[in-house]
């Protein structure tokens, strides 16, 4: 199986924007820091989304501008072409959008359809191009949607393939409710490979039923080596409030590592960032390595 | 992939040894028969050890007498002769017997080598022949040792085709660290069937690190489909305190439903099972599934 793998942190903006607490700005900076410290060199550091509607963004500008005195790959997401203003006023080199694969989730979350939604990141994708920005596209509900269920695979390849015709580098495919199992991601990632090749595809896969990391496994099977994944498991899910947000970052390296596959990544340092996050949260760290690793030093520690 | 799979529920036994608050025989009785109206028929429902070294299957006798009401295959865990005899006596038609891969967890476990180990049950294996009691045998440590680290998948096919040629029907492979990953468990399961047929073995992971399902997948691909998880994800590690048990049942229930293979389990029906101990237990279950399914509807209730 693949010797390289890429892992996309996605702690500081799809981890704490659906958390309860909004986390301030100097410690969503010395986030980043710490997760970049650790090896998350890739990493989505914020979204110039309505202040509203997420208050947990707000300040994203100031994130990016601090990431941007560090060696790394840093994205944001932009709902529109305001948003995409304000990220290259920020200095944003790498910009995401995003589209449903599924109608239901489209209306309750942007308020419009798949395509509309489209229309609406097409000048956006034009001005990246002639402004030399990358793009990243993300499919949301790609696995299942909690308004429609079942998401059939071919809609989730129009929607891939959309973004990819439209100049997007790379196609990240959201489990968004986490309801996937192996066999599903297997035959979403296979339909999707038949309109973008694997290697453009990344697998942003939640983890609220606890199947991430095995449909993760299985989507190697398949040939896609990009991973999205949040240090603690950060991020709940709005539509299932106490379940768990993105698959952990540790659980990730932990398997990848296991497998023979390097991540560069130190785990003890992204441990003590996820540790200092949760502090922050009030809550422990979901990640099933965390509570381990934590466990142990606390035994250690006592005897 | 395999369109049957065997799931062994561990709950009463495995899930509960290592519990620090001892539950009730009557407590016990009602988990076993809540778990078996859920489906979960072929299920281990306690151990005749030693009362001192592990007070919570104290009454074991007592549970699987009461197993004998309902209909399904009752397993009980039995170390040395000792524990046969009271297990035959209180009705037993199936037992356990457990040998370790690694000799640092032997020695630390129960004291002796893994030869030794194996010398101690011989007995029991020749009198179990003789009565028509059906015997399972447990290899602990398959994938690595708190004490001796990396487990040559060698040593564990080793002491596996022992078991077997001894007599004992299936072979349980246990992660009891949670330590393994999906290539590694892969690679043990090809080593060990090669001395033993496939259809034998059982796949018995801890979920400490998150990787169980990952891990099940992996070896479904290998050819083994029998799955030993306990409701809840019940049963930490002494090695490890705070960390997850075995894997939970309900995760491993949906990723196979997911999966299109059939398990016969009643989800509403585990899950009443696994929150009625959890609160005798008095900590929420670490089952994923347990906790998204509960977070889902303490939302309904409240809307």
């Amino acid at each position: 199986m693949g010797a390289r793998v890429q892992i996309v942190e996605m702690g500081p903006r799809d981890g704490l924007q659906n958390e309860k607490v909004s986390v301030s700005v100097e410690a969503r900076i010395a986030f980043v820091e710490a997760l970049v410290a650790a090896g998350l060199t890739t990493c989505e550091v914020g979204a110039f989304v309505s202040p509203k509607a997420i208050p947990q963004m707000v300040g994203s500008d100031q994130v990016l501008r601090a990431a941007g005195d560090l060696d790394g790959e840093f994205h944001v997401l932009v709902p529109n072409e305001k948003g995409y203003e304000a990220a290259i006023a920020a200095g944003a080199k790498v910009v995401s959008v995003f589209a449903s694969a599924s109608e239901g989730f489209s209306r309750a979350n942007i308020n419009c359809s798949i395509a509309e939604s489209i229309e609406r990141f097409k000048p956006v994708l034009a001005r990246a191009r002639a402004d030399g920005v990358k793009v990243r596209g993300y499919v949301s509900c790609v696995l299942g949607c909690p308004f429609d269920g079942e998401v059939k695979p071919s809609a989730v390849a129009e929607v891939a393939k959309t973004l990819s015709d439209l100049g997007c580098y790379e196609i990240s495919l959201g489990d968004t409710i986490g309801v996937g199992t192996p066999a599903k991601a297997r035959a979403m990632l296979r339909a999707v490979g038949g309109d973008v090749p694997p290697a453009k595809l990344a697998m942003h896969f939640h983890d609220t039923y606890g199947q991430a990391l095995a449909n993760l496994y299985a989507g190697m099977e398949e040939g896609v080596f990009v991973i999205d994944s949040a240090a603690g498991g950060l991020g709940g899910c709005p539509y299932a409030p106490g379940a768990t947000g993105n698959v952990a970052t540790e659980d990730v390296v932990y398997m990848l590592e296991g497998m023979g596959i390097a991540t560069g990544v130190d785990m003890d340092k992204l441990l003590a960032a996820t540790n200092r996050m949760s502090a922050l949260l009030g809550r422990p760290p979901v990640s099933r390595v965390a509570s381990a690793l934590n466990a142990k030093r606390a035994k250690a520690t006592k005897a």
